[in-house]
């Protein structure tokens, strides 16, 4: 490992070693040799590029993932952050058929499903007794890998027993609802408000702790009218611009 | 000044003394003692009621400030947050209306005006060349004084000017449209996203540097569909809860 002319100067001029790390990285995005959606050297490469220890490149890309420019991944790597997905909410907004239209590979994955008797606010949202059985289930929905949303999601029970299963195989809430026998469903309502992750949902996003997230509250109803979803989905405000379809 | 027995047990548990300070004002706000909306006793009151100085009240009142549980304005003190307030966003999203609705005094404030060339962006908004002379104003809008957003909004010239004028004597803009002969608007276009404030947003909205903004941009046109207004507006997220209305 050889110290470039260029460290030395750098570090003659008082530039914690980490910062140097930070800044010749955001040089090489803003200039566009590294690309949207590309992956950066490993940790051990820029080490050597830089002269400095593992610790210390690691330091520098979790301050690029607090400002929003990387994602650092678990297990395999990091990042730059790509350009938002525009995405329309509306009367049937489906994610995989908006994701289609951008040409992205929408799939929804399911992390947990569990049945709990509903809490208040859901009883409300659902128009069911409070303490009736749901199933809640907490998702992540990608496009081309990259997560936009961690939602937690709660069908009333037994009407949608199985649903978990369905959607786990399928990757689709759409696709789901079929093998369940309905056809079609719409947005009763929908609120949006924004606030900074927690660290668990941060950990589901691939995101620093603190990035701020779109919170989207909606209720789906059959085409009875009859209420059949609640979710709260978590987007990451920095891949995702809402836009409003009438 | 007295120092009290509990003072001396909390320092004796090594808590920061501004720490003291933030958690018995939390305790005030959770427990009920202090209100939405209500003024805190004055930064020497406090200093007297926990034995510290000003500097460390100050201290304690920024944590709480940056956490969204107080509003610190400049001038006529801090003030416990209020509950957010229910915001719809459709095609006909009068501000003084929708604050009328739900019992709260609305005020539209002119802060700037100024003749300017379109940018590349408004340009595209508003339908016009780049460099066209728009009519830029920034304005903040308040519900019962308390700032909800901190917007600029830009209009085609020559057909609007003066407009800044009636905006300021009426603080409504379709009250100022009216004045112009356009009795009569409608939304076009809105995009949503969030981000953290900066400074200078902070600072008009009575916010702590680093909370979270919606960032809501928006073209409306007149009657006859011509792009008469492109917004974007900074809306203080733990302030509002945007509902979509059809």
């Amino acid at each position: 490992m050889t110290i470039t002319r260029d460290q030395v100067l750098d570090r003659a001029l008082g530039l914690a070693a980490w910062r140097q790390v930070a800044d010749a990285v955001e040089a090489d995005i803003t200039s566009g040799r590294l690309k949207p959606g590309d992956r950066l050297a490993p940790e051990s490469q820029l080490a050597e590029r830089f002269g400095v220890n593992r610790h210390t490149v690691r330091r520098g890309l979790a301050m690029l993932a607090e400002r929003g420019l990387v994602r650092a991944t678990q297990g395999s790597g990091t990042f730059v952050e790509t350009a938002p997905v525009v995405y329309p909410i509306g009367l049937k907004t489906r994610f995989s058929e908006v994701m289609a239209k951008v040409g992205r590979e929408a799939r929804g994955e399911l992390v947990s499903a569990e049945h709990v008797p509903a809490d208040k606010g859901i009883a409300e949202a659902l128009g069911i007794e409070k303490g009736s059985p749901i199933l809640q289930m907490h998702t992540i929905y990608r496009a081309d890998g990259v997560p936009l949303s961690f939602a937690r999601t709660c069908f009333p029970l037994p009407r949608f027993l199985g649903l978990d299963q369905h959607f786990a195989a399928k990757g689709s809430l759409t696709k789901a609802y079929k093998k369940l026998g309905i056809e079609d469903y719409k947005r009763l309502s929908t609120r949006i408000t924004a606030r900074m992750a927690d660290p668990a949902e941060a950990a589901q996003l691939d995101i620093a702790p603190g990035r701020v997230v779109l919170i989207i509250s909606s209720i789906n109803v059959d085409l009875e009218g009859v209420r059949i979803q609640a979710t709260q989905s978590r987007f990451v405000a920095d891949r995702v611009e809402l836009t409003i379809e009438r």
